[in-house]
């Protein structure tokens, strides 16, 4: 049997270092294309494992397609990895970090975590009401007494946002706190996050529709020169929620997992995250209650939208939001180029 | 070690046969204290498995107790229940059907449902934020990297509603299209639904604060003379939902699961259902836009508000909203005049 989506989906992974862990997901993601996006030093050699097809960009690269924009993406941060979104030509991409392997479930099975990602996007999802035994798509499951049937032929679905076992994602203090926490939890679900509610984005092990969502897909400013980091997949994860709200697509998170084998220096992490543990008890109420103009009806305009009210509603916190409603706007004209 | 909360936790069961079901969960309801409603024919003797501490009321009691008000309380249906939450002096309620068995986890130990319930209701939930990783509060848990620190307190959980594996809760129509469908899927989560999202509440396995929301767990107006069923628990889930988000109240679900050992027949659900297959399609858009005056903070204003605003906004379906807004206050005088 083909494989699922093959010539409709990239793998996208940010990377400065040789990319070893591939071997673990040879049978899985062999068949498809990888768009690698290398960070930090351009003249750095990346080693690929024999038999995959792949492009690799660097720094350099990327100055020379974006031009005058290239400072929209971010240096020395693994938020560089949206440019990989951009240049991607297909309708689905996944994007996976260079320290997660293939989990295992309960029964001892490897998890294709990439054919769980594909079965989430292709089933519809439901943002208007909850259903309690969770994906009423999924074999064996339906939707509960109470549900209204007009509402059971879902939505679109534009994220699929898959989880970690081992190492969980937490940030700085917390890691500092639980140095030994493992997540041994294997919860077997799939759902909808409802509409109106937002959620922490990982970009760890992340798919999506870019045909979709894919211009609101953007991992801001991080790394050198910027006030922050480790808030690139957050901040993505806030507009693109706030985006798929509006437009009345789904997001789903859930399985699959993969298996996060290292967690980074909290110490280092605490240094990134600093700014951000404030800015967001300000950003978060900031993204839960704006709201986009009903005249909006694409993700390009939303997103534009969005861009001038972080602008004004984010600016007093800091210069910066000014500076990133500015890469916000280099972004999209920078992919409108792109894919004409 | 003494059975948690023994005294402040009622277990209120609806019946219209011998409860010969609580043989199989004596080891974990012995310790508390039983209100069992019987339905139907007052005359009809009721056995309860010895060394169980029970109270039971019949129709006769009902009457007696409320009197011109009785009328308020269901007949032929499990709907009857409620008026065991308004006559409980406890401070927690947990409701179970007589059709309901001890199920067991993926280790096949056995399931020790109540307990499960008390933890949920005594950690705090989490209604402002999705946390990907689930209960932030289970042992082994936490909250992931971006959820705001100021809002990790959690707010404090009115509700817990427990899942059923064997025989799902469906509706008629997909029982009749799904006969053999059983629900195997154990998912080892507990969730806080988002403020603002419905659910379909289910009442086979519900523990709450009745102080915090027992007011609004009234189980509306079925069985005979009415025209619908099997909406008793969902016309209490959708109240009750939408007054825990405007006073600031967690509402969780997921687990305990008990097993639900028999379907009850489609072609009768159907006929209790039929009305509730259209009207929910406007009730449930009534509730998601309803909204609360910021001047009720306490459940009775709020209850009596939506009372009203039901009669107002639904009664164009049927005028037995009309009547339906009247059992609503009639029952909030029933709950305070015997809660004084």
């Amino acid at each position: 049997m083909a494989p699922p989506l093959a010539d409709q989906l990239d793998i996208v992974i940010p990377t400065i270092r040789n990319l070893d862990f591939l071997e673990q997901w040879r049978p899985f993601f062999q068949p498809y294309h990888l768009i690698i996006v290398q960070d930090g030093d351009p003249t750095k050699k990346i080693d690929v494992p024999e038999g995959f097809d792949y492009e690799l960009h660097n720094r350099n690269d990327i100055e020379k397609l974006l031009g005058d924009k290239a400072w929209c993406i971010s240096f020395k941060d693994s938020a560089c990895r949206c440019f990989g979104y951009m240049i991607s030509k297909k309708k689905y991409v996944y994007t996976i970090d260079d320290d997660c392997f293939v989990a295992k479930n309960p029964s001892g099975e490897d998890i294709n975590a990439l054919e769980q990602h594909i079965k989430n996007l292709l089933s519809p999802s439901t943002p208007d009401f909850f259903n309690t035994l969770y994906d009423p798509y999924a074999p064996g499951a339906d939707f509960v007494r109470g549900y209204p049937f007009s509402m059971r032929e879902g939505k679109l679905t534009a994220v699929s946002h898959g989880l970690w076992l081992n190492i969980p994602d937490y940030d700085a203090p917390t890691q500092m706190v639980k140095p030994m926490e493992r997540n041994k939890r294997y919860v077997d679900a799939v759902m909808t996050i409802p509409k109106g509610t937002l959620f922490p984005m990982c970009g760890m092990n992340l798919a999506f529709d870019r045909t979709a969502i894919g211009p609101a897909m953007y991992f801001g400013l991080m790394g050198e020169g910027q006030p922050w980091g480790r808030y690139d997949d957050m901040w993505a994860g806030w507009c693109v929620k706030k985006i798929c709200d509006h437009l009345d697509l789904g997001v789903k998170t859930g399985l699959p997992y993969i298996w996060h084998s290292k967690a980074s220096n909290p110490f280092v992490n605490l240094r990134k995250e600093y700014k951000g543990i404030f800015w967001q008890e300000e950003i978060i109420p900031f993204f839960q209650n704006v709201t986009l103009s009903s005249e909006n009806k694409d993700v390009f305009s939303c997103y534009l939208e969005l861009a001038e009210k972080v602008r004004t509603g984010l600016g007093h916190l800091d210069p910066y939001f000014s500076k990133l409603a500015d890469g916000m706007i280099a972004w999209i004209e920078s992919w409108q180029k792109l894919n004409p």
